[in-house]
Formats: structure tokens, C-alpha cells, sequence
């Protein structure tokens, strides 16, 4: 049985369609704060599909949700998705980030030991980097300076996940995300500004000067290599850049092509300076090597898969 | 004012004595699970010093302490030495390192931040580093793999500190320490041997087939270093290693020294394998260069540290 983690949210659904696909039975648990249960429609009432509404932070609340299914089929695989995906709100309250993206590696962790679960497959960040300036960065780069609380409870759930390796865990691998986009979009860039534009149409306004520059991946293209990663990889602790090997875009990108796809003709009004909010990181790229080595390439490149995420949201926004 | 968080420990002892004889006011704060009050013997009554016992872990304890002398004298500066110091226990149950090493520095940021406090300066670790072999480590190195739940939650805490400085905090340092030895010592390797052989004068049996090799550093270097940094370093983020630039000295060494000194022609008998304990680090060393560009070399080698720590041990353990 795998479980899930943030087993709620937008990366999940992707992943649970491919799991269950494959034959495999998921448990997802989430505590509903950010994560959307309706999300989860295609899969409820399916054999070999169960979601148990848990604050994965909650050490005995998880074991129990756990336990009760490890009954009828052993728990063997876990995908920790969880954490809090609001940057500011962590930077303005750091228990946000305790909370839900540290306490639960570790409370996941405790359960795993436990019950002696095989593989930990963790959704780490390029966030752990920090803000780097232009070195393309591979998986053994150092310094890590995250300039987040969401960056820095991230790397502290990896520096975990790595200590758990030393001591108990037969395999873990750790995927560092770019950013993810695509549907069912709960947050992010493009579904920001798709909103602002059906309020109104007439104009959108930019955090930041618009010249950050970031990597985009779209999220059947993330789980693609997730599988990939947990199928061919060899160590019993792997780290992997999972992203496309270009230089990214920025988000004066995305906004004309939000503009051009909702709103075409609206003025795009940018503020002043680099940083969108504290903690952002305003340019970002790393190399993809290793997992090309295992086989694995994006079909998309940032741009493309901006492009196709615009569509695929502003149809779920309502447009046509 | 200055707080000293760990306040009871070994290394806190020779940093108070060094802040009050400059003329700084210090408050210590222990939960006095691994402290020992009675170190702190010489400066109880000092008119500038003052100790509470409280679990730095504990936001609301900590902030009252805090706040309560904060009233006659600001609270500018905080030293964080507070840890679980005891690997193997940390191992054994996570929550230990979870509730001395990660939560400390959790509670110790958000007091700071309510009280505008300057600067932070962290005792962090070699062991950040993880098992990277014969690798002359540098404060940039990666990819940086911690083999113990000691080793993750100092990195934890080293990247929570970092993700405040983007935040809030003007200033931290980050001071990577070796092995450090001296006295008063309430753990570590030599203490350990010496008791060892106070009960049996015969034999010494070691964990370890005794060829671990690591660099080891006198407690009065190590805070002659900590305020150099503090001082000298012109940073908002400094990340120093702090130790002599040598290869370090093997275990060996070190049973054989302190046998010389308190049981000589006792027999020494070595396990098997070159890790002590799981989360141990079998060779270790890394570069000070950083360090010695803002003047600082010490003036003890590994070997010489060990001999003299041996000396003042044994007197401590009342050996002539």
C-alpha cells in the first residue's frame, strides 16, 4: 500500500491516477487545510482507494490512520507531499512551516520506523538552494542558504529523511521540485492572475518588476519522473533535480500569456524591484543531468509547459 | 545583555567567564537535563550574571525569562549553544535531538524577533557535513548529507537561522564546531576513558576498531574564535568551521594518551569495524582557511588539545 502525504492536493491527484493505474492501492491522508477533498472525486468509491481526513504532523493520529489499513495490506511505500505551500504565510509566522511541513516528516518518519516501511520519497524544493544568483545548480551544490522558512523546513525534512537512511529506512529519495503548474491549479503564479483578470479584465498587477526568471514543470511531467526516479534509481538515498534543462521564464512571460489567453489587450502594471515577497528567490535554474542519466527528459520546456498550464487553468477558471 | 542558551554546559562555562571579564552582563538559561548548575558556581553573585532554569524549547518559558531581565538591560545578543549532545540517544528517539536541538533554536528565533534582538550566534556542527570521507571540507561544501537526527537538526537549525536573516535578523553567525575537549567536562570521549579505567585500571575496552580519525579542538581556543568572529567577521551571514588545520588524531591516540596518564600498561581492546555507533563519522577534517583570513590560527594542534584535555581531566577526576 503507498500513502500519501498532502494526499489532498494538486500533485496528489496526479499521482494517485497513476498509482492506481499501475495496479498499486493508496491511502491519502491530508488535513484539509490547504488540500481539497473534491479533488479527490475521480478516485473515491475505487477499490483499492481510501483518503483519511489526518494532520499529518499528529504523530498518533497518522499511526492510527496508518495502522488501520496497514491491517488488510502492508504499508510499503511513502510519498510525503505534505507541507505548507504559502511562502509569505510562513515567513510572517514560522509555526505554519513547523507545522506542516516539518513536524510532518518527522511524525511520518516515527510511523515509518514503526512499521518498518521500505521507501520514503520525499517532494523537496529547489527552495533549499537559496538564492544562488546565476550558477546552475546540480544536486551536490553547496552552499545551501534557503532564504525562506518553507526552504529551510524543507532542507531540515531532507537532513531528517538522511539521518533516518543512517539509522533505519531502506531507501528514500528526494525529489527537489521547480515550480509545478497545471490542474487541478489550488495556487500558484497562473491561477493568480487568471482570477485577478476575470474580476478585471481591464488590467493586471505584478508583484516585482516582472524580470524574475524561474523554471516551470508541469505536473504530469513532475510524476512522470517521480516514478521514473523511485523505479530506476540506485542507491538507497537518492537526490534528483527534477525540471527542464533551460534557462526558464520570467514572469513578464507568464503574465502576457495569462493576458493573451483571458484577457487579451489588458494593461500589465509591474511594481518596483526583483523580490516579489520576502523569501522569493528571483532567478532560478538548475541541471537536470542526473535524472537524464536514469533515461528520463521533459517533453516541455518552461515555456511550453507555462503555455499549456494557461490553457488547461483558464478552462478551469471558466473560460472557453 | 548577552543570553547563553545551553547556559550549563561545559562550553558556556569558559564563554561567560569571557563575556563578564569584558565587561558584558550574561544571562544563562538550562533545562538542566545534561547542564550542571554547579559549573556555573564561579559567577553565581557576579552583580552582571544571571542563570535561569528554563527549557529553551519552550517559547512562553524562554520569552518570559528573557523578558523579565530584558527590562533592566536589552537583550542584544543571544548565544545558542543549547543541543542534545548525546548522538546515540538521538538515534534511539528522535524527539530528543527534535525537542534540544531544532526546537531551541525554533523558540530562541521567535523570542528574538519580538525583541528585535541583533544578532545570533550558533553553535552548529561538523557533523552538518555528513560522511563525505577524505573530502577537505570548506563552509561552501555539498551536497551535505548529516548521518545522525544530531547532525539533521543542526542543519535544521542552521537553515532556520538563515531563513531569518532574510526575514528579520541583522545579523548571525554560524560557527562549525569539531570535537571539542577541556574542562569542566561532562561528556566525550576522554571523560569516558577516564572513568573507565578509574573503575578498572586493567583495561580499556573501545567502540571502534580505533582508527577513526578526527580533529579535536581546546574549549578556550574554540571561544577565543567564537567572539574573533563575532568581532571581526563582516557579514549579515557568516558560516565559519572552527578547529586546527590538521588531519586530527585517531582513537587510538586517544585511549593510548589517557592510559599513559591514569593506568599506564592497562590493555586496550578494540571492537571491530571504524564506526563507534551509528550516526558516528569515521574520518573527519575540514579547511579553517576562512577562518585564518580574519587572522585567527590556534595555537594547539589536535594532538596537543587531546594531551592537554587528558591532563586537566584526569585532575578533575582526581587523579594527581
Amino acid at each position: 500500500m503507498h500513502l500519501i502525504t498532502g494526499g489532498a492536493g494538486f500533485i496528489s491527484v496526479e499521482l494517485t491516477g497513476r498509482l492506481l493505474m499501475a495496479g498499486e492501492s493508496v491511502l491519502c491522508v491530508d488535513n484539509l487545510s490547504r488540500g481539497r477533498l473534491e479533488l479527490l472525486e475521480p478516485y473515491l468509491g475505487h477499490p483499492r482507494f481510501a483518503f483519511r481526513e489526518v494532520d499529518c504532523g499528529d504523530y498518533d493520529a497518522l499511526s492510527r490512520a496508518v495502522a488501520d489499513r496497514h491491517g488488510t495490506e502492508p504499508f510499503t511505500d511513502a510519498w510525503h507531499l505534505a507541507a505548507n505551500s504559502d511562502i509569505p504565510a510562513g515567513v510572517a509566522d514560522p509555526r505554519v512551516d513547523l507545522n506542516d511541513t516539518f513536524m510532518t516528516t518527522f511524525s511520518l518518519l516515527r510511523v515509518m520506523k514503526d512499521m518498518g516501511v521500505a521507501s520514503c520519497r520525499f517532494a523537496s524544493s529547489s527552495a533549499i538552494y537559496g538564492d544562488l544568483g546565476d550558477k546552475r545548480l546540480d544536486e551536490d551544490a553547496g552552499p545551501l542558504h534557503p532564504v525562506s522558512n518553507y526552504g529551510a523546513m524543507k532542507l531540515a525534512s531532507e537532513a531528517q529523511i538522511r539521518a533516518a537512511v543512517e539509522a533505519f529506512l531502506p531507501r528514500a529519495d528526494i525529489f527537489r521540485f521547480p515550480n509545478v503548474v497545471g490542474v487541478p491549479a489550488t495556487h500558484g503564479v497562473i491561477l493568480d492572475f487568471v482570477r485577478r483578470l476575470k474580476n478585471d479584465p481591464s488590467r493586471l498587477v505584478v508583484l516585482g518588476d516582472g524580470t524574475q526568471r524561474k523554471i516551470y514543470l508541469h505536473v504530469t511531467e513532475l510524476v512522470d519522473a517521480m516514478l521514473c526516479i523511485a523505479h530506476a534509481a540506485k542507491h538507497r538515498y537518492n537526490v534528483f533535480n527534477i525540471g527542464p534543462d533551460d534557462e526558464g521564464v520570467t514572469v513578464r512571460f507568464i503574465a502576457e500569456a495569462v493576458c493573451n489567453r483571458v484577457a487579451p489587450g489588458a494593461e500589465i502594471v509591474y511594481g518596483n524591484g526583483r523580490h516579489g515577497w520576502i523569501g522569493d528567490v528571483p532567478t532560478f535554474a538548475y541541471t537536470n543531468a542526473r535524472l537524464r542519466g536514469l533515461g528520463w527528459t521533459p517533453t516541455l520546456t518552461s515555456a511550453t509547459a507555462i503555455a499549456k498550464a494557461v490553457d488547461e487553468i483558464a478552462r478551469q477558471e471558466g473560460f472557453a
